[in-house]
């Protein structure tokens, strides 16, 4: 038995990795893509239904728990992974992002303020005031009890240089050494979050800040937030060469089939999104060319499964017709069917690239991913290639 | 291999009977208790947990599947049984209770009409227009192509005896045998309904009237619509001895684990009722001895599964504190996990009335249900007697 939070790195390719990073609850292949359950409920499906699709990492929120039911509570039920049901790897976010997401300012109508020491916020739910300090947070991720807990950041805008220089990433790095000053959980590993938006030498100056404390493994924050794809790249390219081999690297709340091809390209073993879950609720299928509207008047009388080449319960129970006519007559079945495809088309897309890599046929894949894209969107008036 | 639509008595206990119906999708063995998938889909919950809990036979119903997706459609796609993806026995109702459930009248608001032809009606949905014949329900129906089909019958107020005798019973014959005059699937058994509201001579002369049409299976509509439980009582005491011994015996939209019990100790083979499905989407969970709101603060801290003799997936897995704050936190899953378990609570009695009833100490049985609830409810503040 590997000693807990170990990476073994099993194969690279360029900077695409395949290993396994040792939890307290079994190890974890990587690279990976985690389901997301915000409020430790992966929406409209079971645990034993995530199991299927393949998840392997399941991620919950701190800001929400931490709100509802509450963390002491989650505690003396025997912590998230008991509370949910869930017996495989756990993750949970600081609930920095969350916080930092409420609207700020100075005014009667800020929802959160944000201090050297920490940051003060409203709940969305009843409007009343809390604070998370790094100490704090701290507390509250050891009584959810994850296999990874983060580190509290700051999470601003990508694009203002000068206060990511001045302000946000000393904030954060301060707070990454309160972190792992207090944190003592021997079962839970506890992640550095690299952050200076779109700009090269603060990514560097960030992952060389951290480096030092010696985390287990570290995330890359403040991306996906409403920058380009080029600018996402860029960052990541400047980020990953700077981080240590031999520790998993996560990229926080990406993405989309394509960020998992072109994150794993860059050097990332641990992705989250909820976009798979969202979409789903919302009447989108996910393939990995594009993505279907099932609630299209198109697929009314289509009896083909939503892809014909995807194994999951609902494309070998379920035509596009029954899932459409679910969505039309608003039963909730249709958000846990779409659920159940969304996330095996990322979970057996995340496999795939897993395997490419451990066999050295990674650039190929990705080559051969693209390919069929642009085929699929060309051929086809079923797909759009944009995701929401 | 028994030919279709026997009904083989497998052993008698006063009324109480246990048997096997034999359907084109298997044997179905009775009693039995039917979740209803309204819409071709048992909300919450997929096929597969359907199986799991134990369901061997699921209600559609004919009026909502007509007017979405469409009968031909769902014929089109193979019927109804592949649309859903449910490969056992499979009832439709004919669309009557809930046609003469929308508003009557003569007035502009009107809803439906009816005379003796048929009944015109306008949809719950966009208002248009729609009529409703014996000969129309048949091929819609045909159509569904379920194992089970009914006849189209008139459903009036259950306490309104002249009307009943001089207007609804004799259409409701009409009728009968109008339907059976058109129904042609070999593969559909097509059963006739007795109605009669809470007189004993109205239900005795519908079934004389009904018997010489020969039906493969007997239906008791018109009850538990608003009447006492001893009014339902004294009218299926006058019904199920009128019924041939030969053939099922249907209590439609029935009810209650108190109702599965007493209609059996009055020789009812099949039930079917929303309750378990629907108090589950608003929190409920049902026990043999009562129910639970869930959303009860007094469940915030409770680490015990629903019902500690349970064993269906949501006892195996998850706390009662668990399932609140899915329901405060307005999670699907909750909803997914109480029908569940509501489901499971209502076929695993059903289970154990068959036992019972098959070992002869089925009057035991009943008893010590009885004994057992009051018990139940005399010594927990948990339990409510009531069902919604």
């Amino acid at each position: 038995m590997a000693s807990l939070f170990t990476f073994d790195l099993l194969a690279k390719e360029g900077m695409a990795r395949a290993g396994v990073f040792h939890t307290a609850h079994g190890p974890l292949l990587t690279p990976v893509y985690a389901p997301v359950g915000t409020q430790a409920s992966v929406k409209a499906v079971t645990p034993r239904q995530l199991h299927e699709v393949g998840a392997s990492l399941v991620l919950a929120n701190t800001y929400h728990l931490y709100l509802r039911p509450g963390d002491a509570l989650v505690a003396a039920l025997g912590g998230v992974h008991r509370f949910m049901g869930w017996d495989g790897p756990m993750l949970t976010d600081s609930g920095g992002f969350q916080v930092f997401s409420l609207a700020g300012g100075s005014g009667k109508q800020s929802l959160r303020k944000i201090d050297d020491d920490g940051v003060t916020f409203r709940s969305h739910i009843d409007g009343r005031t809390h604070r998370f300090t790094p100490e704090k947070v701290m507390e509250i991720e050891q009584n959810l009890g994850a296999d990874i807990a983060m580190v509290l950041d700051e999470c601003s805008v990508p694009d203002d240089y000068d206060y990511l220089k001045r302000q946000a990433l000393p904030r954060t790095h301060a707070w990454a050494e309160r972190c792992k000053a207090v944190h003592t959980r021997a079962d839970q590993a506890l992640f550095g979050i690299v952050q200076g938006g779109i700009y090269p030498d603060l990514r560097q100056a960030s992952a060389a800040a951290l480096i030092p404390l010696d985390f287990p493994g570290y995330a890359i924050g403040g991306l996906s937030v409403g920058e380009s794809k080029a600018d996402m790249h860029v960052a990541l390219d400047a980020t990953t060469p700077a981080l240590p081999e031999d520790k998993p690297r996560y990229l926080m709340g990406v993405g989309t089939p394509e960020d998992l091809v072109e994150g794993v390209a860059r050097g990332i073993d641990i992705f989250d999104c909820v976009l798979p879950t969202r979409v789903a609720r919302n009447g989108q299928a996910l393939l990995r060319m594009g993505k279907l509207n099932m609630r299209n008047a198109r697929f009314a009388e289509d009896s083909a499964p939503l892809d014909e080449t995807c194994d999951c319960y609902t494309c070998r129970h379920f035509s596009r017709a029954y899932i459409r006519h679910l969505f039309v007559a608003k039963e909730m079945l249709g958000a846990t069917l779409l659920t159940i495809h969304n996330l095996h088309t990322m979970l057996s897309l995340m496999g795939d690239i897993r395997s490419a890599v451990v066999a050295g046929r990674f650039a190929e894949f990705r080559a051969a991913f693209w390919d069929a894209r642009k085929g699929g969107i060309r051929e086809s008036g079923n797909l759009s290639s944009s995701f929401a």
